[in-house]
């Protein structure tokens, strides 16, 4: 991409400091699905919470734990991704992997949030079958480290993408603020959008592709959804970082879509700044604020890093034939089949 | 209580035609909770959605289900209730339940939103142990009729309001338009308030039961959380069942609650009007419209009856005891002990 | 009332310290309406903005100024309360007063966001004659101090609550952390409600006042509408006073209304404890944070003082005549009238 | 631009059969503002109202009346747009020109909700000045029809975009459905984004016209605003146009934009199929409904009416020079200017 912006080390989600993401994969004849994991930090979520806000695009969906999110601007738990109909085994694994730690919970204090978000992957998955089960979460939280695989992997294993092979993306991007650099990080989990529609770096492939293609008879619908996770380091507050979540939307819109009405579009943010103590030593305390007035460039550089997360998914995921024989082309072979040259320096 | 408005034949939310309500019951030594479930017609609910809506009163809960709610203005499944950890386990199984007489869901069309609230009954209930299984929500949705118990029962087993035993309570009030016949239909699982503030019926007797008790040493922190389920064959759209929701907060303020920080309060309603086909014939159709001035009269019956339906949680609510000896009182021993009489004329 | 907080040195939203508050009465004839102003601090509020928030219990309202508000979390002018056809003029003459003391907006910097509420005195005063002029506005800015009158002054001139004189009302409530005392404050502009519906310190006086007053053609809607709006030194941030803003539902619940479908209902919230300068020193700074869970005693003295500010808008209120002879009684009048006692001790 | 439907016959709103647009243009030196009128249907708006909703992207903003929609879903006045410091005066008049026709507002019945949008348009204007007279809000409404100048007119006047010339832009689309035709019409008030940002139907104009240009010292932040009104003949509800205003923000960003901090991006949709009466006749009617799967075209050609609406205010508007010489260049002058070249067939 054209970036304004310069990446992280990795350009992952992984570039803020302590974020880890772990994938458990499911792959096999007609169960292409998983679960992808987001640990905010390496401490006691639920002990130390962060800053965190949620913005619905478009609430066609089935995630879970956001209400709790909105209403206290706080995240008490690894944000899971799964598909549709395994939001609720996803949601039971969470809960006992936060109780193991937290023999407190539901005694001697309240109860915990978690947080699951889903896309539908029945076009490649069984879906139906139910077939992620609980160690399959546990697989994905153990398995989280700073250094993780983009693609057909964990969640996204099923994903569509503008039609393509979709799933997992992520990027991060560098802001720096009185001499401080700062990061936000980006993961997503594509699975939207019509061939037809797809930009790259504001070059509208999709039409490019469709036209060598001569694929006539595609879906007319943005059906799936995307799920955005967006990880700083900035001292956001609550309100700050859902104004920072609906910037994805912007990303979201770069690279063709409308949004369409069959897609939840549903965005998480975070702030690594500060935890919040669960027990608090005292009712008043200090705490980092950023000026509004440097939104600006946090708004800007969300957008970009949300546009490469999507591309970077595209990029990354391999072909992937699943359910009743159903395929999903990665982006690479569609190009190399109609012979369409990308130079692909920025998302790679 | 004091009512403007009459009650439909057995004061209950059934007696909005079609609903019915389901109980699974687990009593058990530490073991006090279950699910109830409120299943908004007889007919298939995913073919045949209806228009509904949800208002957060208070953010802090973990229901499932909302945002498409929110965003479609759709009920496409029944309604369950259980216990906060067990949200995940009645996903799981309402969604089984929905697929199995919905084939095409998955494959031929999207995926299914499920509805599960919930409240903290973890001072009665061992919740750590997550003891509903799927079993017991088949049981609860098999079992749903018209008739059906209030009190410590299904979903309200283990849960307490205003310290005393609180769970299911029920009501109905009739209204006429043009000679026609309507009724608005509530259910509440409660689970929220402390003592010294309950107000029935405008007499605030939490402090006169405070009083007499001598109990110095009570929770001084409004807790738990409260969901209410509102059902009326008005024809209302989701805009204006939104707003009916909304009024379902001055019923729980007329009971004497503030709304505490850590109760989560949420309402949601529907409308058994006229149902919305999924596989619609014609792109534009004719629905029946209710004039907005006319919602005066509705929201002063949605405020009294979702009073009235607290009120019968709490008289209804037999003496619980379970987890480590833990016990909630009912409204009635309670009255008993200390000796105050109350004319129950109203809500028994 | 029956308080369980302590109030403040004059029970006025002025004992949070730097409050002011100013009226300009026009009381003509069919002419009884005004302006009624709240000044948060005594410094220039556009570089010393505060954290605030504002709620909307029912949208059928015309104020002004309140989506940068939700958006920024911030308040950079004084609030205007006035009638529903003078939202403009005073609109023009807040932005004129901040104008003059800030060369600099629209020139080196961005606009100002100006708040004016409203209420519809349309009963009372002749609404549709506009009467209210920029001179009016200034007045009530120039004479706003710490000490004010109540009821049937400024913009409450004209009001009707509960179908008695309304109008202006305000009432505080002191909270003790760690040792330290902080302040809430309310002012009310009353405007709606039934007067079968009233109730006072818990008792359901009105329908008392129906009876005796034999009044068998009284308005059955719930008209008009109340700003509420409410002051604290407690460090809150935007967040947190948004669901302050959403517990005045709770005390306007108290005095019996099911808020009307035409009853605007507003509560617009801000903090005292820390400005934010318009022209930031540097991008990160620290701020004081207050923990979520001692929200809980916050709340319940947010129902309370809204709850006295509005028994007191009617307990302050003269009888006023107006437009077309109508006249609307004041409280003290009607209980005099009817013989019934009432002991005011609370709110006198 | 790359349409993918087909444009009304004249490509503006007023293809919405009934809508009119009009404008009052102040031009003279320090002084270049205005305002614009979008009058919804040729009856008494008050008592024939439509269906309506808001969706406020961005909330740094003043506009007025959209509590009010968003909470009743109804449009009952114009529309009017002008400059950030001259919403009050409209507000004013708008009001007075609602009372005349309706002599029963304020008396027998409630008030009126008027709605008035508004840009910053200080660079070129001297806001400050507050130069709309009642006069120049009559002059618009007066002359509204359904043929309708674009760019540097009306409110449009003193508008910026991408720091070229903006201002008044409009488009429209047709949609085919059950072979009825209906329509989209956009307008936008366009007053946003960062040169270096600049996307026309893809291409990254921006950028060549920065290089060009050898603009180094240009704005860096995307400060001020966007209003987008939507019309369409499609019978959608109050929830269904809000999503469609949802969709406003897709065009936005294909043109660029990542919707800056100081940006207020509202966007207000109404729909024309039927009217709601004020006075109705009945409770229950009938009223016409579209089927939620069929939002999905909608919400494609809104993107898209929206990015070209966009497009053609920077494509109609003049070169304008301003408060203190001030200047924005028109597009075409710097595409000249530049050497670039533009193939305008699908904008101009």
């Amino acid at each position: 991409m054209m970036n304004k912006f310069a990446s992280g080390l990795n350009d992952l989600i992984t570039d803020v400091q302590g974020v880890r993401v772990g994938h458990s994969t499911l792959s096999n004849g007609d169960v292409q699905t998983g679960v992808t994991t987001i640990i905010p930090h390496g401490g006691n979520l639920f002990l130390e919470k962060l800053p965190a806000a949620v913005h619905v695009m478009n609430g066609f969906g089935k995630s879970s734990g956001l209400i709790q999110i909105e209403e206290l601007g706080q995240l008490e738990s690894p944000i899971l991704l799964t598909n549709t109909f395994s939001v609720g085994v996803c949601t039971e694994a969470l809960i006992e992997y936060m109780l193991a730690d937290n023999p407190d919970i539901g005694e001697r204090t309240g109860t915990i949030n978690t947080v699951v978000a889903e896309c539908n992957d029945g076009y490649l998955n069984d879906i139906r079958g139910m077939h992620v089960r609980k160690q399959h979460v546990f697989e994905a939280l153990r398995q989280a480290e700073s250094q993780f695989d983009l693609g057909a992997v964990g969640a996204g294993r099923g994903m569509s993408c503008y039609q393509l092979k979709g799933g997992i993306g992520s990027s991060s991007r560098l802001l720096t603020f009185a001499g401080q650099t700062f990061t936000i990080g980006a993961l997503v989990l594509s699975n939207f959008g019509r061939l037809e529609d797809l930009v790259l770096d504001g070059r509208a492939i999709g039409r490019e592709l469709v036209a060598a293609m001569n694929d006539a008879d595609g879906e007319h619908r943005d059906l799936g959804s995307i799920i955005v996770v967006l990880a700083t380091d900035l001292p956001l507050d609550a309100r700050q970082l859902k104004r920072l979540a609906k910037r994805a939307g912007v990303g979201i819109a770069r690279t063709g879509s409308y949004v369409g009405n069959g897609s939840g579009e549903i965005a998480v943010a975070f702030s690594t700044a500060e935890s919040i103590a669960h027990y608090a030593e005292t009712v008043i305390s200090n705490r980092l604020a950023f000026h509004e007035d440097s939104m600006e460039q946090v708004f800007a550089a969300t957008a970009e890093v949300v546009e490469t997360a999507i591309a970077k998914s595209l990029w990354s995921a391999e072909t992937v034939s699943g359910k009743n024989g159903c395929e999903r082309m990665s982006l690479r072979s569609v190009l190399e089949d109609t012979g369409l040259t990308y130079d692909d320096v920025a998302i790679r």
